[in-house]
């Protein structure tokens, strides 16, 4: 029999029970008190603490149902089998990874992927959060439709009717957290057993998605009406996954005749599909919003993917699939039990947005503002004159220039980084190995810079790139 | 020229120009203004509606954005050619499924999965949801870190180790949008060519979806200790899916040395690790919580899977994963890219939630509300008598009734039933053939039901089984 003589502190917060459990784990821990030996009665230890039975009797329950000690009928309590077994040394604790490396600072930043995010709704979206968790309270917070609330599926449907010309019921779509997750998720439905074909260049994200994925991946060039359905043939590929409406980053438009060949290989052999991301296809400031490939597929071969992300907040984590009638059979049947990665609070504050018309009114007042914006940094790229052509216009967050004065790149970023602007280089966007080519192509995003800021850091530029 | 004669609410609340807009789109989609049509001037329109003019170019504008109408520099506006572009005939529409096939009402529910929502503190949630988004805005909208929040995981990690007596740093901490999800990020990172082992009988979502991840999946047979380690060596398998606190749906209690052993065989061979699912382990009725595998682990070999869906509500989703280091650099690798499932304002009102000491109370509040539940439940049960044993209770949200009297499942659920209250069967739970066994299992969710109802439908059990 051991003799315990723990030094309790009734004083402090934690229950005598704790300290008593505590401390005889710490001795069993530390082999003080070796396995097979019986612990003290509960009521010889109370007696000897001066504590009630009931402390001891908990104490112990703690140490059996952790399995520091076991009980035999009749017998007592005895210390189990567990010596050696606790770590000594801890791991090496996993490291932060260095926060990017990027040390200079800019003054004008002209990333691409912007969103202006000072016009985001916060007033609305604030209300309609407070509506949201003010009605219907413990519905909202059960788990919901793994495809997403069926309201908030209405309401895309009829948007994706109305302005892309997808036609789509409620049921083909699945609200999720993100393209990213989607992706995932599809990959999920149609298993990985596939070859994509992305264009050249592409959305590097998703090529990444695709490859980590465990698919294979693969690019095909695309001439100025976008990924060219021969090479996609003698790709091998399965799935191709395109940008229509404009492409990313190139911004190409795929004119109807491009798409209906796409739909044609597409339809040519059975298993093959068009994954049409339309990633941003809201802003357009010149002619109409170009239909999406969608709405022209009459065999099911498109599975249509749209975001919440550049025309709302890319921090909402809001997208949406909207699959082919065989492919949502599929995903019915492996997939349908994956839950909802949205919370029902967030799908019902965007239900709202779109449904009482703020969606409708922010993309439009969003549209007007990138406009502007789009329409200053022309004009003002104009002025840098000679050999300079601009393409990308008219849609989309960011403009390409071309240069053909033999400049490399990295000369073009680095004269810019010189004067404080940060530019992009398209090179980074391809895939495979930049195609042969005479011309240096530079990526100007205008999402985030006021026109003032536009004009300043245009400004900056000519006099940086200008000799 | 077509002569439009709008009939104008001014009234409503619908804008002048949006009911303008709303009567062209109509006129033009039902084909009763066809395309080429030129539209009355702005000029026209507006004396003719007796509007302001900008009225008129407001409609218009929205028309053209739209691409229902075309400008034409100097000749005015014509109708878009549209017809055709949509297309002719509709695929089949796919189907709603019908909703579970599940006819008969039941007065009182067990479910083994319940939630009590009625005490989801609403308002603190909303408090912390208006403050979250009335500061640092735009920021709040920015796409965040893809593993969640520096400032979440922090305090993920600090509850961890206080409660679950996990050893973390925030960095191994990654934030999704539920266990589905970070199942499937999990398998994204290290592959689906592994041999996963469950328990049997077990979580039967976690089974699935490794199995439709391509994941092998098979099970293993536990005895009263938990998973048999011995027959885990057999399986073949290189990853144990396990829940050692609690595991659903037996609710046995992994004792410190089998959770050794468990550690023993992940170590014996590189490549093999260890699931922790510890959904439930906030609910302990008796005695401490018992601190997670994970904590025990020294060799990087547990990867642990936590979930806000059961002590705060499956609607937020939110979970976790602690990555070991040698899984946390290959997801760093593999899939660092990929972006968060969890919106920011979400991770900040739980942060805001966990760092201001709700969540402990809610716990707390949560712990005591089911304890008085499972008290009562135990109770009425034990009035069942003769021949009926209890277990899985002291934890979690429900407890098992076992039966040795030779009625089957079947026929216990269907004399339930009878009398109005819905009860659930442990075979359910299993993957593989339910092993051979002289007893029926019953399972009794309580997390749903008041102690009047309980004491009800227990009255009512009684009078059912009692023969």
């Amino acid at each position: 029999m051991y003799e315990l003589t723990i030094n309790l502190k009734p004083e402090t917060k934690t229950p005598l029970y704790e300290q008593i459990y505590g401390y005889i784990k710490e001795e069993i821990r530390r082999g003080r008190i070796s396995s097979g030996e019986r612990l003290p009665s509960t009521r010889a230890l109370s007696r000897h603490l001066d504590v009630s039975r009931s402390t001891v009797e908990l104490a112990y329950e703690q140490l059996l149902s952790e399995g520091y000690i076991e009980s035999q009928p009749y017998r007592g309590y005895f210390v189990s089998q567990i010596e050696g077994l606790y770590r000594i040394e801890r791991q090496t604790p996993a490291k932060t990874p260095p926060a990017g490396g990027e040390s200079r600072k800019y003054l004008y930043d002209f990333t691409p992927n912007g969103v202006d995010l000072n016009s985001f709704p916060y007033n609305t979206w604030r209300k309609l959060a407070r509506e949201s968790l003010g009605e219907d309270r413990a519905e909202l917070f059960r788990l919901g439709c793994p495809q997403g609330d069926p309201g908030l599926r209405n309401a895309i449907s009829s948007y994706l009717h109305q302005a892309r010309g997808v036609e789509c019921l409620p049921e083909q779509i699945i609200v999720g957290a993100g393209n990213d997750y989607l992706m995932m998720l599809l990959c999920a439905v149609i298993g990985t057993d596939h070859k994509v074909a992305l264009e050249n260049p592409t959305y590097k994200q998703a090529y990444r998605l695709f490859a980590n994925l465990s698919c294979e991946v693969c690019t095909v060039d695309m001439d100025e009406k976008g990924m060219i359905v021969e090479e996609l043939e003698r790709s091998g590929a399965d799935i191709a996954f395109v940008m229509p409406s404009h492409q990313y980053p190139l911004g190409t438009v795929m004119p109807i005749r491009r798409r209906m060949d796409l739909l044609g290989w597409a339809e040519k052999k059975e298993g093959r599909y068009i994954i049409e991301d339309d990633y941003d296809s809201e802003f357009r400031y010149k002619g109409k919003p170009i239909p999406a490939l969608q709405g022209y597929d009459r065999n099911g071969k498109v599975i249509y993917i749209g975001t919440f992300s550049k025309s709302i907040a890319p921090a909402i984590r809001m997208s949406y699939l909207v699959l082919p009638e065989p492919v949502y059979e599929i995903y019915r049947e492996r997939c349908g039990f994956i839950s909802s990665t949205v919370s029902r609070v967030d799908q019902m504050i965007l239900c709202k947005f779109i449904e009482e018309g703020y969606y409708e009114r922010h993309l439009n007042k969003m549209r007007a503002l990138y406009r502007s914006r789009h329409d200053t940094l022309l004009a003002e790229l104009k002025k840098l004159g000679g050999g300079l052509n601009i393409s990308g216009e008219n849609a989309g967050v960011h403009l390409l220039l071309h240069f053909k004065d033999g400049r490399s790149e990295e000369e073009l970023i680095h004269l810019a980084a010189e004067s404080g602007v940060k530019v992009y280089g398209l090179s980074g966007y391809y895939v495979d190995c930049p195609r042969d080519t005479d011309e240096t192509v530079i990526l100007l995003g205008y999402a985030n810079m006021s026109e003032e800021k536009i004009r300043e850091a245009a400004g900056l530029l000519r006099k940086a790139w200008c000799r």
